[in-house]
């Protein structure tokens, strides 16, 4: 079966929805617009990535961000750093099995906004117009 | 094509990876706990659902962090707001056809979150004793 749709079976679902799940803190952790994006540029380089590498390539983030991050996805198992006795130290990342598997999740989300942008932002634009025409408070 | 599949490929991606790029605010949008949540029990629910029903199955959450939630998801455009002139009005929210559709692949996120949970909180554990026996400053 297909690795996305494998998981499109609710037959063994557990209630999510409830407080203290531990799903869904691991949700918490991975709802997070950094953590996706890292998985992203992991999951389309080819082999390990080097942190600095890592940084040119997230517009925006700031080292202590990205060190934080990294350290997430190295937590939850899926990402892999790896330190070669160098000097200095050569330190690079690149997903496991497991960060692989998910990251391909999180890239069809990422492709579903970028397919569907437009549509987002003409709803965006629609629902503020609306907004707008409302009677303001006096 | 399967609904998640298309949009595995890479052939149309810009580069979301660059600051302000459209689809990358809109990636910080919805890479939101409650976001992902209440996308989840719209899309569980047979039909439109009520304020206070969401809010009860959403174990944990505000009156205003679910009232901001809503409002964000209709802004997208992903869920539908309709209101009944009864007295006090009805307000019913239900997924949109594009929230629909996003919402297949956030499930599908969810599912490979329960479905791992296991090997994830292992590595967890396992990252924690590997930074305990690390040299602690002195």
């Amino acid at each position: 079966m297909d690795t996305v749709d494998r998981w499109l079976d609710p037959s063994d679902l557990v209630d999510s929805y409830v407080h203290r799940c531990p799903a869904r803190e691991l949700l918490a952790v991975l709802a997070d617009k950094w953590v996706l994006l890292v998985l992203g540029v992991l999951r389309a380089s080819d082999g390990p990535v080097r942190f600095n590498a890592l940084r040119r390539r997230l517009d925006g983030i700031t080292q202590k961000m990205l060190t934080q991050t990294l350290r997430t996805l190295e937590r939850e198992g899926l990402v892999h750093r790896a330190v070669y006795p160098t000097v200095p130290p050569r330190v690079e990342y690149s997903l496991t099995e497991l960060g692989r598997d998910l990251g391909r999740i999180t890239h069809a989300m990422g492709m579903w906004i970028v397919a569907h942008q437009e549509q987002l932002s003409t709803a965006r634009v629609e629902f503020d117009e609306r907004e707008a025409q409302l009677p303001q408070p006096v």
